[in-house]
């Protein structure tokens, strides 16, 4: 098939960028990329598929992303974090079934191809949601995915009591580390190799120094990448401080510190953790809106840049952002920074597109066939549908895609050579369906919960 | 013409939410509002507009647009302020004629109401745009507007002579305020009373202190109000301490302070300057995105909320946002101050809507008829599209439209009882049209002025 006259973003290496230019997919590959005319001269024979007043880029990659999370849209908002995750988020998700668990990972997945993104991490899928189930809508669907399973052994948040866990979400070593190799064994490479199984560690505080010695073992042994939220609130310094350590400091005792790992949020890192995280390549996964929502603070993603640390990103789940929509997340990533450092020519347009492209790629270690535009490599991409009264005009389409696009605007997209969204429309998921089963099973979780009256609306209903 | 089946958010006295509920348009006004089966049963021969799945709301309400701007977007990205202002926006303003004004007018009001604003404040077109135009379009097109005419003498921004303006846009006493005196004359009342006409001064440093009390005198005896850009950047604090002031002392001492005053960012206030707006009910339009993106900083607006002064919100011109979109306004001003209190629970969804209805319809002295939906105000709404799989669940409508919604879920807005915009489509104005003047015309003002190799991509374009 010949994707022919849009804007392309290549994100290839020199990032060049062509103007009326063709895609040609073959099988599961990007089988050439040049003009319009040229590709067209050269297969003329060739079905066509016309993106006119499109701008293609590659398929975005959200490197940190809770799946289960999405049938809780909404339903924590300005809250404190104490109360966000113990009174709200872990007893919503404590009362989850298997079912609940595959409802959300559809309603996840349909959000995220419809908004453009074509690969995503997921941070910690618990066993009681169903392992099985989130690979399968991974499978059917059509999107790619790299899957962290919990691995944890500690029912609490960093060190106060006050955080602890929600009984129907403990694992030990046997159901989380066990099980993570179990569900890899079971999983890893499958789909087309669009799914690929990976260590969801708890925070520091839910995962005893011996268990992480025991998982980053393993991942180097094996070739299975971890990830983990790090250093997102003030509480987690102060954690790492009682056990004399600064974050990477920590990370770097039991092993954690490597360029199979991808550390979230990371918004309380001093010099010393910048520099740790530099030295060994380790990944950052920066989710402005969370951090925002939850005022957890503003990663220091400037100087993060400076030391040559990768940076992907992540929209996080959805009741702290609350969509899946990486177009929205990289304007917020674009003009957050300058905010604060009063440097509006710091962390532009074209630095985030990467975050959101190739630096994604890299965090996942799939740098080799996603995140850009070129021959030989996986057709992942998304075209965005630019002729709208709200997109008009634009002259540079870096600009336009990360300042002026969200995921509604999002028309076809490709992933793995096969066209998962047209028209903006899904084509492998029935997207009633998936609303119903999501309405339905959302309001049992709450109700099973108890906590309707807490989850509705604050002014007077009648 | 009764609207059915909405849940509808009235934002009225007791803030109450009517589920199922309907609205009973007559002429240009709300006739009844209540449940859906009271308005059916008492109003049975009369047409009805399903909107089941919509969330309805209260017509958004823009307190700072740049009009002409919109012809702009994306010229002007991650520019250090001096070059974003002297070396592109004034520059490619200075360039505009009349009819490009007419076509950026067009272009704003068509993206407005399709993302839910029924009402904005222009804060200052030039005489060089057109004044006339922009009345004209928005009397086609059936929005209402507050349009500020600039008022200015001194060509130049702050105290220093580096921001020099360009000559294209100077104008003296006559055009000025002579100027909106006549266009005032000509349009205030005009297009069923959707126009009201202003007075836009420009940031102190742009108008001499003779003319800031001759257009207050004048703004008080014939009841026009006053909107201005102030203390948007440090450098306005420099220049207010450079003639002994604070920027609310200055603004006092030259008669600005009122109820009739829209003041614009207000970013680099001190404890004074918020006890001086609080004391005389001036009023502020908060622009969170324009903020975060020029690197200007980030308004006080929890401690403006605490000292009760009125905050309306705004998105700010297209090179500064890029969108005219306030929903997505509406979630960064959610979230941003979160992000630098450290506390999750202020400004909180509620007070965010609103921000972006009553509070500005108090701030443009139009309380008595928009802002709420209640028996009697003008018929003024926005019916937002839930259905979608980027949407649901949602428990809590106030989050819903604040935290997951985007302009791009907008599927009805009637304004002053008009239908303006039916299944996401402008009915009033033709799209296509729209976009392919603006297309034209924008290329055409950045070549005159010279700028088509800046504008353009960063990246190699072949």
């Amino acid at each position: 098939m010949l994707y022919t006259h849009a804007t392309i973003i290549t994100v290839d290496r020199s990032r060049r960028i062509i103007e009326d230019g063709a895609i040609r997919v073959e099988n599961d590959s990007i089988a050439d990329i040049g003009k319009t005319s040229q590709l067209k001269a050269r297969y003329a024979d060739e079905d066509e598929y016309d993106l006119s007043g499109r701008i293609v880029i590659p398929g975005l990659i959200s490197t940190h992303m809770h799946t289960a999370q999405t049938l809780l849209r909404g339903t924590a908002d300005d809250l404190e974090l104490v109360s966000w995750l113990c009174e709200r988020i872990w007893v919503l998700q404590g009362n989850f079934t298997r079912e609940d668990g595959y409802a959300a990972a559809r309603l996840s997945i349909g959000e995220m191809l419809k908004s453009g993104t074509t690969c995503f991490l997921e941070s910690m899928f618990a066993d009681r949601y169903g392992f099985d189930g989130l690979c399968r809508a991974v499978e059917e669907s059509g999107i790619r995915g790299c899957l962290g399973k919990i691995v944890m052994d500690i029912a609490r948040y960093a060190k106060d009591d006050a955080w602890a866990m929600h009984p129907g979400l403990v694992e030990n070593r046997e159901t989380s580390l066990l099980g993570t190799l179990s569900m890899w064994e079971k999983w890893n490479g499958k789909a087309d190799d669009r799914i690929r199984v990976w260590f969801g560690a708890r925070t520091p505080g839910g995962v005893s120094d011996a268990l992480y010695r025991e998982m980053t073992a393993l991942s180097r042994s094996k070739g299975i990448p971890i990830t983990m939220h790090c250093a997102e609130v003030r509480a987690d310094r102060d954690f790492f401080a009682s056990v004399s350590h600064t974050p990477m400091s920590y990370c770097e005792s039991v092993g954690l510190l490597s360029p199979s790992t991808v550390l979230v949020h990371m918004v309380h890192l001093d010099d010393s953790d910048i520099k740790l995280l530099s030295a060994s390549g380790t990944h950052v996964a920066h989710c402005p809106t969370s951090n925002a929502k939850l005022a957890s603070g503003i990663c220091r993603v400037p100087d993060l840049q400076k030391a040559n640390v990768n940076i992907g990103l992540g929209t996080d789940g959805a009741p702290c952002n609350n969509t899946c929509d990486l177009l929205q997340e990289m304007k917020l990533a674009a003009i957050i920074h300058k905010s604060i450092s009063y440097d509006p020519t710091s962390v532009p347009a074209e630095s985030v597109l990467e975050m959101a492209t190739i630096n994604g790629a890299k965090a996942l270690g799939l740098q080799d066939r996603i995140g850009s535009l070129e021959l030989g490599k996986k057709a992942d991409f998304v075209a965005i549908d630019m002729r709208g009264i709200h997109s008009q005009p634009w002259f540079n389409p870096v600009s336009a895609v990360v300042y002026t696009a969200t995921g509604r605007d999002v028309d076809v997209v490709v992933v793995n050579g096969r066209m998962l969204v047209k028209d903006g429309k899904l084509l492998t998921m029935d997207e009633t369906e998936i609303v119903e089963e999501a309405q339905k099973r959302s309001k049992e979780v709450i109700e099973r919960a108890g906590l309707m009256e807490k989850v509705k609306a604050r002014w007077p209903v009648e």
